[in-house]
């Protein structure tokens, strides 16, 4: 489809130009060592504070636009963006500031027996690009960590907020130039075109694409991508009470998991239930979360312990519900469990509880995602929850990054190698 | 085309049946923590040397058959493996068991101030893929690196090599069933047919491919892939010589980095002279190099010091020639020779000769590859010279690894997190 249109040739070219000029000033930045980074996120936070009413009343006008266009409340809400907020996306490039730089710890120095210096320093990736959906609020926290990282971005948002990002864009543009570097380190893709997002896909020369958004985008992401990418926020995650678990703790952690804010990747949308257990859990889990409007959809051996729990329909299992709706099953065993993750999971977020030793080590030691808890809430899978200040993406790949991202993330490597003239297959000196 | 013929689907089908059964067998290995690694590849190694001359008879008469339909010399040098390459290979295997385990030391450990402890340790990859070319005894290595780091591993060899890699494929197979292990673990992608590289590309629930080979594999895979996958050793190498070079120094890291092994992918291609030391260094660069047989491709500047040197085709620049053969091209400054390099290099390894501080510097920070060499020669970038004990290969991407990878580049992250029932959003007891 793409190719057929002679119209549909248009985004690859202006992407393309983009992507020069992003270079050129990235290239331009690396001369100087990347300087003036912390400067330039005090100028920017400045800018969106100077000018928050003025994003406000842009916002306003969005919302109400996408409201007449019948989106539903969820999405509005993400969409918005109050002065408030505009106060919180200045905090936010402010914090970035007191985080330790990504680029000035060395990761290692070593000295060969051949008397070559080897030092691995990292270095920022380059241009990378970001495709995010409704919150307008991810341009200035996207273009904060690039910069900080020492990366220039190309940012690609939702249609809704094409207006509001505008703005943001060039705010964020005035901070850079204000604080003496090149705008063009931060650059949106200012069209509400779906065929930008087919063209990023295949920005030749980008350094890293990273999508945030639904199921749907990171799918078609990993299907069509020829760039690098990295995964992000897709979490099927599971709870498994154990037999040896506490159950007071496990309707704590499930309650917390599910209810605690639903919407989000690290939410719980299944909870695994062995079956010595289940019958005293089921029904008191059915009151606890019933209590929080929960609607547990439940498989045969599960729904006999629950009295108002829907059969569980076909795809519950594969659900990212990301709303209060919460899969049950009933297991056999802890094999069974981590079977079903196995076929379910995202690699995102793992939880069992139990106070049985061999059964807790034997359920991290099997499961294979990001991050396996033992008697906790999988809500911790967070940036700032683990203490990097800050959150690039939780990925849920295995190739680069991992789980919660910090901004060393956004390097890569580089080696330095020091030398006196060392050869290696022919005399160091001329015959 | 692959989704036209119904013959076509077989091959991913059989490649989705050996998935299962790779991830079956590394399951089973998984609940036993990736015991017997060691054991295995001593008995590996064992069983290789016990069949040397079987498989130096096999190999030969493959050789024949290659020689017969007139594969070139150095394809025939390849493919060859005498009984004393076997017992090379061998060792290689038991030299593995002496390197550190790369899944025994713990990345980090903290403690977060809710109480939650952190461990974060290396786990294995999964299963993953390696696609090569000619030489046999990558099924050696590779399943050698593969097993080293709890991987399992599915092998897709070159053609003319089909009975010499079955045969290693079934020794190996046997030292795992030796040692106790699923012999699924090392698996043989057992056909001629190119259908399987197209179907390797695709193999969803792969983990990670890793293609080695020339640059047309390279970019194939790059353009298509959508399994994880890490790009190694697309070398187009450059030696800069700057107006501070120690001219014999320059002279004996040129020789040695286009001389020492022209068909590696940390040779240089192209030597890049400033113009004030042109007119000294050309002439003795064509009268050293002259001795060694290589053909110089020279730009109308450096032409003009040349008298055996061929004009430079259009290409020269570009081209990762693997053989005697260098271009040559003269540059007014550093940052020229800097855009050179950022406009052909292909980010492997770079090197700048000089005793100017200041020079050194620049290039090193503004050269974008994974080794940036200042006074030695671009043939150190190489596992075994960086002291890693072996190399899985080099990468030439940024993600997760860059430049010469060691066993580390086969895991991934895992966080373990252990908790006494900590929750985010609501109260760890029940109200």
């Amino acid at each position: 489809m793409a190719l057929e249109s002679g119209v549909v040739t248009a985004p690859a070219a202006v992407l393309g130009k983009m992507l020069k000029q992003a270079r050129g000033a990235w290239t331009q930045w690396q001369q100087e060592a990347f300087s003036k980074r912390d400067a330039a996120l005090a100028k920017m936070a400045a800018r969106l504070e100077q000018a928050a009413d003025e994003l406000e009343s842009v916002n306003a006008e969005e919302v109400q636009a996408a409201r007449a266009a019948g989106l539903p409340p969820a999405l509005l809400n993400r969409l918005a963006l109050p002065a408030a907020a505009v106060g919180r996306l200045a905090q936010g490039l402010r914090a970035l500031i007191a985080l330790p730089d990504p680029l000035a710890q060395g990761r290692s120095l070593r000295v060969l027996p051949n008397g070559i210096r080897l030092e691995v320093v990292p270095v920022p990736l380059g241009v990378m690009a970001l495709i995010f959906e409704s919150r307008p609020g991810v341009t200035a926290d996207a273009a904060g960590l690039a910069l900080k990282s020492g990366n220039a971005v190309l940012l690609r948002g939702g249609r809704e907020a094409l207006k509001t990002n505008r703005l943001l864009a060039r705010l964020l543009r005035d901070g850079l130039s204000e604080a003496g570097l090149p705008p063009d380190l931060v650059q949106l893709v200012d069209s509400a075109d779906r065929a930008y997002v087919d063209a990023l896909l295949h920005l030749d020369g980008l350094d890293l694409l990273i999508p945030r958004g639904g199921a749907g985008l990171i799918q078609r992401v990993k299907r069509e991508a020829t760039v690098p990418v990295i995964e992000t926020g897709v979490g099927n995650c599971h709870v498994y009470v154990d037999q040896g678990a506490n159950l007071d703790m496990a309707l704590a952690i499930v309650r917390d998991a599910k209810v605690g804010n639903p919407a989000v990747c690290n939410a719980a949308e299944t909870v695994l239930v062995h079956r010595a257990v289940a019958a005293e859990f089921l029904p008191r889990l059915e009151e606890v979360l019933g209590r929080h409007g929960v609607t547990l959809h439940a498989e045969p051996n599960a729904l006999a312990y629950l009295s108002e729990a829907q059969a569980a329909e076909e795809t519950a299992f594969e659900s990212e519900y990301l709303s209060l709706d919460l899969a049950v099953r009933v297991v056999d065993d802890l094999e069974m469990a981590v079977d079903h993750i196995r076929q379910y999971g995202t690699g995102h977020s793992e939880a069992i509880v139990t106070n049985d030793y061999a059964a807790g080590l034997a359920f991290q030691r099997t499961v294979d995602a990001a991050v396996v808890y033992w008697n906790a809430s999988t809500r911790f899978t967070d940036g700032g929850q683990f203490g990097f200040g800050t959150e690039v993406g939780i990925s849920t790949q295995k190739l680069h990054a991992r789980g919660p991202m910090g901004l060393a993330a956004l390097t890569t490597d580089k080696t330095l190698a020091f030398g006196t003239g060392q050869t290696r297959d022919f005399p160091p000196t001329l015959d």
